[in-house]
Formats: C-alpha cells, sequence, structure tokens
C-alpha cells in the first residue's frame, strides 16, 4: 500500500465530510487514536477537538506525557480530569464483561456526550481499526456503536457521523502511517495499549489501591523490556492469593503476571522466549512492591488465550 | 552423620518405647511418612497398623501404587477410603487457612482418631521433620500436635505417646536414610508433596471437578519434568479466570500455574530454569484441558514466596 495516497486520501476525505463543521475526537496515546488526532487536525485544523480523557486507569505519568507530546508538534489536546467518575463507576464491580461496560459507560454516556454537547460537534472521529471490526463481528469483542454509546439514536442521528480513517487497516498498517505522517518514535512504535488501560490488568475489582500496584509493575515491565521490541509486553494483577514468608512471617500476598508476546496484527500471538536473567530481575522487582510475593511469565499463544486478561 | 547408625538406633529406640504395646502411623507415600513406616515397620513389625487414607486430594492412581510399592517390601498398609468425607468437609472453604485446618480436623479428629480407637494404638508414629518444628516456631506452619489434634488431652494422655524418629533431620537427611534403607527410587527420590496434597494447589473451592483439572495439570508437569533432578514441580490451579477464545468463540478461562523449583532443605527455594522448549510443551498440554486457557511459570524464589499457593 502507498501511505502517502492513503494519508492524502484520508485528509481530504475528512476535510469533505465535515466542510466548515465541528469534529471532537478523543486522544489516549496509543498509536490509533494519535494518527486519528494528526489526520484529522491536518484536515480540519482548529475545527477539530482534541481531548486526552484522564480515567484514573492511566499508566505513570501518562496524561501530561500525551499531552504534551502533541503540544510539541502544535497540536492542542485538553487534558479532562474525570478519575473520580470512573473509580465511582467501578467500585465493586469483579466480573470483566461488567467492568468493560462500566468504563464504556462512563467514557461515552457521561462523558464524552458531555463533550459533544459543549463543543457542538456533529463529526466523531475515531480510531476503529480492521480487527476491532473482525473481532467484533466474530462475537470476540462487543459492539462499538459510537452514536448510540453517547445516547443519539442512530435512526434519528441526522447531522451526526463517525469517521473512522483506519477502518481498512491492521496494527502494522497503522504503525506505518504514523511513520510516514512522522510521528515520533514513542508513539510510532508505542505497544499497544488498550481503551479501558490498566482495567484489563486487574483481575477483580478495580481500586485505586490495585491501580497503585499494576501501575507501579507496569513501570517495572515497561522499563525492562523496552529493548525486547516485543509486540506488547504488561504486568497483570490477579485477585488471588498466595501464601509467602516476609520478614520471617506469613503473608498472604498478591500475584503478578508478565506477559510478553510477538505479533503481527494482534490477531495470534506467541510468547516471546526471554532470557532467564530478565525474567530473575523482573521477578526481584516486582516481588519488592509492596504485599506482591508472586511473580508468574504467561506461556500461552493467542489462541487459547487472549493478549489481555480482562 | 552415620545414617546406618542412626537407622538402628531408631530402630532400637522405637522397639524399646513400644515394647509390646501396639502402634499406628499413616502413609502418605511421600519420602518422610514411608521411612517412617519402615523404620517402624522394623522396629515392631506386626505390632504396627500402617494405613493410607484416600482423602480425594491425592494424585492419578497415588492411593493403589503407594499400597503395592509397600507390599512388595512385604509391609502391609490398609488403604482406607474417605474420600466423601474430605470432599464435605472441604465443600464452600475459600481461605487457605480454614481449608487446611477442615483437612486437619477430617484428617485426625474423624479419621485418624477413630483408627486408633479400633486399632487400640497407644503409640503414633509421625514423619515431623526438623523443617517443620522451625516452621511451627517461626509462626510460618501451625502447630503440630497431634494428641490434642485426634482429641486427646495430652496432660490426661498418660500411656499415649507420640514418636517422631526424624524429628532432627531435614529433607536431604531424610532421603540418605531412605537410600540406606533401601527404599525403591521412587520414594527415596521422589519429590514432596505436601500432606494436604492437591488442596495447596488449588486457589479457591476444593470440589471434584477442580481436582479433577490440577490432578490431569499435575500429571503432564510430572511427566514432563521428571527428568529435571529438581526439588520439586508441581501444578497450581487458580481461581481467577482469564478471557480467551477457543473455536473463534469467547471463553472466560482457568489458569494454570507451573511451578517447578530448586532447594536444599525446603527452607529456601529458587525457581528453575526449564529449556524455552519444554515451557512451551508444557504450556500446550496443559491448555488442552478442558477450560483451561492459560499456563503461567512461577519465577518466584522462597522467600518471599513460599513452595506452595495455600
Amino acid at each position: 500500500m502507498d501511505y502517502q495516497q492513503f494519508i492524502s486520501r484520508q485528509v481530504n476525505d475528512i476535510r469533505q465530510t465535515v466542510g466548515d463543521g465541528i469534529a471532537i475526537n478523543a486522544l489516549s496515546g496509543g498509536v490509533d487514536s494519535s494518527v486519528v488526532t494528526v489526520l484529522g487536525h491536518r484536515a480540519l485544523g482548529d475545527q477539530l477537538k482534541t481531548f486526552f480523557i484522564d480515567n484514573a486507569l492511566m499508566r505513570e505519568g501518562e496524561p501530561e506525557r500525551v499531552v504534551a507530546t502533541f503540544a510539541e508538534m502544535d497540536i492542542p489536546v485538553e487534558l479532562l480530569d474525570a478519575r473520580r467518575q470512573f473509580l465511582d463507576a467501578l467500585a465493586g464491580v469483579t466480573d470483566p464483561e461488567q467492568k468493560r461496560q462500566a468504563i464504556t459507560d462512563t467514557f461515552y454516556r457521561d462523558v464524552f456526550a458531555e463533550l459533544v454537547e459543549q463543543t457542538g460537534a456533529r463529526f466523531l472521529l475515531h480510531g476503529t481499526i480492521l480487527t476491532d471490526i473482525e473481532e467484533t463481528v466474530a462475537g470476540i469483542k462487543r459492539q462499538h456503536n459510537i452514536l448510540s454509546q453517547i445516547g443519539i439514536d442512530p435512526e434519528e442521528a441526522y447531522g451526526y457521523q463517525v469517521i473512522e480513517p483506519l477502518k481498512d487497516l491492521r496494527k502494522d498498517g497503522v504503525r506505518e502511517v504514523a511513520r510516514e505522517l512522522g510521528l515520533p518514535g514513542e508513539i510510532a512504535e508505542r505497544i499497544p495499549f488498550p481503551g479501558p488501560a490498566l482495567a484489563t490488568r486487574i483481575v477483580g475489582e478495580v481500586t485505586e489501591e490495585r491501580l497503585d500496584v499494576v501501575r507501579r509493575a507496569t513501570a517495572i515491565v515497561e522499563e525492562e523490556l523496552a529493548d525486547t521490541g516485543a509486540f506488547q509486553y504488561m504486568a497483570v494483577l490477579l485477585s488471588d492469593r498466595a501464601t509467602g514468608i516476609r520478614d520471617g512471617n506469613r503473608e498472604f500476598g498478591r500475584i503478578v503476571v508478565v506477559r510478553c508476546i510477538d505479533s503481527v496484527d494482534a490477531r495470534t500471538a506467541t510468547a516471546r522466549e526471554l532470557p532467564w536473567e530478565t525474567l530473575q530481575r523482573l521477578c526481584r522487582r516486582i516481588t519488592q512492591i509492596e504485599g506482591v510475593n508472586r511473580c508468574l511469565y504467561d506461556l500461552t499463544p493467542k489462541p487459547p488465550a487472549t493478549i489481555e486478561y480482562v
């Protein structure tokens, strides 16, 4: 595929579709939403309103870092603190489907719907990629229907339109476009990070305390495995606990799983063989996090596992 | 240490202590209780009544195999089916301490106490080793007090006596004694297997269905890792579940952990570096067990983890 041609076509299409209207998009800092933001900004300039919604589920320093990265490209991104809303919606929820639903509902119905209203936007730019659509069709992911998710009946939604410039690409294609767009390596080569963010790496209830544990473990894994060139690597906090010994006393401690996979397009994946020294170092650092006394390495390919745990 | 001398001394001590009385012991097939059984039988012959109590928590074919092994050494072992009693006691119990307590109570108060009464035994042979005593003192294991556990007040227990021939040895010493006694390699070199058996490898409730999963995973791990010479290797079934894909459909599947450690005496341990091919083969076989879609490898040393999970 000629990616320069792809970019020109998408920029033209977005410009023609939006005309002199207002478009809105949510930026997570992942490669999909970043590419959409740049394409949209190229097409629309100030007619595009881009928001970074802090849902309390992001990694260490991530909201500020993403906003700063786009500021350097002269793309203004408004940071919206919605942490309390998400944490309240997640309190007491342990079922993975309900958890994802609570995040989706809070995101679209509570937070994003209000932004659409405030900005007067009639066009929603969204970073849907081909794999999302395929997995929705296959019943692996839930349906993405943004208009109904923000409370707009698609039947009556004359004047509202969802624009999905990446819907024919897979992850590898999106990265090519990111490079062509001149996005910095930290975005173009950024490992995939799911929309529901650290909540997909917490089995069981999502609380501030548990987010803090998985956030610290994630920082360790990302630091130790940055040079591997693997497709994705992550830390997962389980809900189960296991017996252990700390300072000579019995401790019923937390369990953290490290997952590091190779994949081309996230449709299938295999666990990466890591040097034993690396695994030992990960274990040593992760079990220094308070209350964590087990560190496990995930050996499972996709299928039968998915990449994430929730 | 001169282990032949140790054996002679223990056999003499047991004979002198028991005199013409009746002694009883429970054999699990582990090296500790096997050595005690042989020492006791050498000292007492028919005055020692040895029972193998099937608690529903044993590995594939284990009860029959242990009885047959001792029959070949002309040591009669009575197999007692107590599976229903243990499964009933464990129903609904998820807390690790309560789980161990339910097994201990069922074993001593319900099953073993009745055998003591039936046999008229006044002497109880027990395979306590030094590490058990040290960990009890350190508060890592619960107190072992057999007499009170079978409902006999030690204060009033004139005539009852617990004999612990191995209480000055650690695991490596017990194995030396086993070799000196001419026990077959499958016992002398047998990897440690805890008293509460597969229940220590099930996080959460112990049910027949979950025992079946961990029993099948254990058979795979023991087959694949038999040649490693590692101190201990096991499969653990977690209570948490993770998302996966099976035959194109979403599956919320079970998680099995493989643990393989090096240790001299179980006081400390390190995870064994296994060849990647071995780990991959373990994962492939274990995720073929119905409903299991994740296989993890435990990287953690003891401390901060214990060897078992419960």
